[in-house]
């Protein structure tokens, strides 16, 4: 049986735009949730400034509190040397950054142009390497940008391959705007896959457009076997109701398991962090198979 | 350029278990708003019993209402003779019907057997035919089925085989529960075409579990060029969330724009209209692009 990790989100960038802030106690039951439902990599958090993202303040206290089994691998987000040095003090061992292939897009996000933002990044990266951290990087905006349009495929694949040069011992592509269509990942993929052969990659997609599943159905079919997601689709911002999260856990989850490919996550277990949640935040979230799951043999 | 044929399904499946009711005059509103978007095939409604389904009660009065231009097809469920000869006085010319491929399902969808009711509509479809009447024959739960599971794709066949030697002109299937995933969508079309060659084949996509872009793709992939749609993803019962409408016809039109294929219809004159059924039924429908197009570069 062929199988795909899914890497669960739903407390960095799921929870990173909520204005409803969560507790400390709050974050580790959810993390415990997640461990029980069977996800084995979750992304805990960003290291940013708690000025700008309030969310994220208390990621030191998380992680001090969380008892993860050995075989579920936390990482968060680390954006300069002042996160990677937080990040070190807490032990983490895995970390993420990315740089935006969208110059107008990375001027809006940490006031850099694409090309100043890339060197740090890949300054970070080494870094990040020297002091023994796993370092998984990845390209925001690869398949298009809201501001730009067309993103060229050079810049991604460049971006890809300094990052790599520099020791990130695992790529990523993110559809940070969910502009992305499914004959567009497969050509990304293959372009990955043929100029910088070995690495691995796994797709962060936003599901915007309502894409995000089909895209993750063509990044499985070209091969990537690692999709970022985030429980009950949680995510984007609650105040611009265009923008989306990652695609929603529990649907990829289904999906894979309608394929024949094993997650090692169970539905119920993601169900239960969804209804959670929505009573946390006092909405209702996208994903499906939690309304699938409560209303049973009624969904036809 | 390849294109495509979206069939707008919002004043039938969309509305039929909405239980506000919309005026003739709201009705003869949302299908000329159809019609200036572009499309060119709307399903107007079903000739049944008004007690069983009220929001279909002024069926005729809609159908004398509507100014349709002559490049736009209508058409309407039929479900019986006296639903025919209604049809008929109203002076269709194009109608739909199906049979429900599990058995579990067909009774307590229409209260009798798969074998009964194939029967039934093999003979209405001879009856329809010989009126002079274009008939879309489809099999309900043609990908699976919440009472029975997994349904032999040989009852699907055989099935749209017999409609097809009865006249049916046009031939479907319908993934009634949204249980479909693209690999089964694959082989499904591939089975028709390979049994039944030269037939038009078209699919009707519930989007239950968030799948139903992803299998569109997967039908146009092999060959399918003709999809039944929802404005706004309008469709389900509003009362049971875990029902989900057609594919929202505005996310359809853009997946197929951004993969270069045409549909004729303008996203946003789709947008309009999923603001104005959002103002009349008084809550937010489940597709995308127009929470796209109102924020626009927010998006991201």
């Amino acid at each position: 049986m062929d199988s795909v990790t899914l890497e669960d989100t739903t407390l960095r960038d799921g929870l990173q735009s909520e204005k409803i802030e969560l507790t400390v106690e709050d974050k580790v039951s959810l993390f415990e949730m997640l461990v029980n439902a069977g996800v084995r990599r979750i992304q805990v958090g960003s290291f940013v400034h708690p000025g700008i993202v309030p969310q994220m303040a208390d990621i030191e206290e998380l992680i001090r509190q969380v008892k993860a089994p050995p075989e579920v691998r936390l990482s968060a987000l680390v954006l300069n040397s002042r996160g990677l040095d937080r990040a070190l003090k807490c032990g983490m061992k895995h970390m993420n950054l990315s740089v935006s292939a969208s110059d107008t897009h990375s001027r809006k996000n940490v006031n850099r142009s694409f090309e100043k933002a890339r060197s740090e990044m890949i300054a970070l990266t080494k870094q990040a390497v020297s002091h023994g951290m796993a370092v998984q990087a990845g390209v925001q905006c690869a398949f298009g940008c809201v501001y730009e349009g067309a993103i060229p495929e050079e810049h991604v694949l460049t971006t890809l391959q300094y990052l790599s040069e520099a020791g990130a011992g695992e790529l990523y592509l993110a559809d940070t705007s969910g502009m992305a269509h499914p004959r567009q990942i497969t050509r990304m993929v293959e372009q990955v896959h043929h100029h910088l052969p070995g690495e691995t990659l796994s797709l962060h997609l936003h599901d915007t457009r309502g894409l995000g599943l089909a895209n993750i159905i063509a990044g499985y079919e070209a091969g990537v076997r690692g999709f970022d997601v985030s429980t009950g689709g949680l995510g984007g911002c609650p105040f611009v109701k265009g923008a989306a999260g990652n695609v929603p856990t529990e649907d990829a989850v289904n999906l894979f398991a309608r394929m024949g490919v094993d997650t090692g996550i169970r539905i119920s277990g993601l169900c239960r962090i969804v209804e959670w949640l929505e009573s946390r935040l006092g909405r209702t979230l996208p994903g499906r198979m939690c309304r699938v799951l409560q209303h049973g043999a009624l969904c036809d």
